[in-house]
């Protein structure tokens, strides 16, 4: 089964608290949005997607308590907007609370303080489990379209960072591809790399691995090419920060890297995420800014020195892979599509709804 | 001034302690033949060229203050077993033991215990020279092959793993290129990988560089693909473990993906290394086994757990990058040699001798 990284039943909210994973495995009570402020902001849980059900379901729990009294949208609008300063880079927050705010204001004009409540709690809802059916369907997409290449073998897939439970609504998006592969029984072994510098691959893709009992071996992120020549990877899968109009994608660093790896070995490169990581507005991937992240990540653990005194440090802490390495595909809750194909698929779908 | 990892003056050898770098600056005492052996096990001294140094020169020490008797032959046969034996893999040792033994044992025909004892002494100490001399003719060779290319401008190089004072005599192979242009005033800054999962960069080149004022940049062995793109990277030296006849060499795992990466953006990739580890009787590549390693190296830091527990874990020490992708050169203290030249550079340096 898949591990539970949000528990939600209606009223009643828990998050795996992931500063004290691999090593200790707790829940954590989340009763109000002052809470998930406080998870969202120590990094309890992180991953955009998940950082913006754990955001509204705080909301939700709040709401069926009663909160808000006779003026639920000024309450709803004080919550989103103090949900979303939590992490402000963290993009899926904001849409969810434009989204959700439209939505309220527009049911407040003809709906009572309780109904609304309820209009509200139920969109949320309706939130929670779209994301994990587009995450389930990018899994499945995914699944088959890497199969499609080989009908009977079973296959060894090279995946990076952390895109599974953990970061997601549930379920995950390149992780959620080689959860679909196991459950298919045609995963032979996932490589996941440690990702350095902040290790997510080494404790929370391991982690989901071992829990789930999917066969994975962990594996520096220097050791990729080798594993590409050594270990008959069938595919690459990663998941992506944001995809633009021409397929570009920024990432978490290091997968453009992997990317040229692939591309030397002649393995298809895919980049898993839902339509609403797809950023049309931008042309290329030149116009992303790459955020440089504190040296501290890079020269200590745990607080815990590991680097020379004294050395200057670059952290970038993701990297754009130009679209011509994503051979494989991009693979969305819509299908799969070549990275020329990206922008007329997701156009097409805008239109057509 | 270069670092200085090895102190010796005659009768006198201490040596860096590179167990409690970077944190502390510590000299050990090596006395004896018994304590290079324990410093050489425990890992205070690492690197092949290093650990022959440190071992010849423990027994010079030993042999000045008049060990071995009416019989040093049998006392210097004992002590370079002794020495092999600590670490059997670090081939340069038992080059070394061989070459000397066999030194040894022409010269007894000949001299009494005394005369012995100080023209093995005199050997060692020409092995230490020579190898110094050795480094930084490679370093000026390779400084010039690289500035030939950029007649006025300073260079950014990146490197790879520990190749410096740290690791050899003194000097260093792929480092003394970076000392060489530094020394040369052309050096406008190194980036080094950390190097996981044995940090040799973060800790070890970084604390080089620090210690001589070397302008260095450590970033993620996941960023040096990223590096390249955006920090105009003039040319990429890394060291070797082994060349063999056909250019393809094996050196600290990810030097591989390195050199994909830097054939991917045309930059030049530049193996340095001796004409010692250059090891003619392999044809290719292909003949190198690769040493796999505790899963411990991955999954702790200073024995503190740092990945999901129960993750399976692949370690492999090195890998064997291909002659193809060795675009800049090899370069040894003979010259700069294409790949396809080195067995004919090599071969006729030693019919010519």
């Amino acid at each position: 089964m898949t591990l539970e990284a949000i528990r939600y039943r209606t009223g009643s909210l828990q998050i795996l608290n992931q500063l004290l994973l691999p090593h200790q495995t707790v829940y954590d009570d989340i009763r109000s949005v002052q809470d998930a402020y406080e998870a969202i902001k120590s990094m309890k849980v992180r991953g955009a997607p998940a950082i913006a059900i754990v955001g509204c379901l705080s909301l939700a729990v709040e709401l069926r308590a009663g909160a808000g009294g006779d003026d639920p949208v000024t309450f709803i609008r004080e919550s989103l907007c103090h949900l979303t300063s939590a992490r402000p880079t963290a993009v899926n927050m904001g849409r969810a609370a434009r989204e959700l705010m439209e939505f309220a204001e527009n049911e407040s004009m003809e709906k009572n303080s309780e109904q609304l409540r309820e209009s509200v709690i139920a969109w949320i809802e309706d939130m929670l489990e779209r994301d994990v059916n587009d995450n389930r369907k990018i899994g499945n997409y995914g699944a088959q379209h890497i199969l499609s290449g080989v009908p009977r073998d079973s296959v060894t897939i090279l995946t990076h960072c952390n895109t599974g439970s953990l970061a997601t609504a549930g379920y995950g998006t390149a992780l959620g591809v080689v959860r679909s592969l196991h459950t298919l029984g045609r995963l032979k072994r996932v490589y996941c790399t440690e990702t350095r510098p902040y290790n997510q691959g080494s404790r929370l893709t391991a982690y989901e691995a071992v829990a789930e009992g999917i066969p994975a071996t962990l594996i520096t992120d220097s050791m990729a090419a080798l594993t590409m020549r050594e270990m008959h990877i069938t595919a690459v899968v990663v998941g992506a920060d944001r995809v633009v109009a021409n397929g570009d994608t920024a990432n978490k660093v290091g997968t453009y890297q992997l990317a040229i790896a692939a591309k030397h070995h002649g393995i298809p490169f895919y980049v898993a995420a839902p339509s609403t990581s797809c950023d049309l507005s931008l042309e290329s991937g030149r116009d992303i800014i790459i955020e440089v992240r504190p040296p501290e990540e890079l020269t200590s653990i745990n607080g815990v020195p590991i680097a020379a005194p004294g050395i200057e440090v670059w952290n970038p802490a993701f990297d754009v892979t130009p679209h011509q390495l994503i051979t494989g595909g991009i693979i969305t809750e819509l299908g799969v599509f070549l990275p020329s194909e990206l922008q007329a698929a997701l156009t097409g779908r805008l239109t057509a709804l």
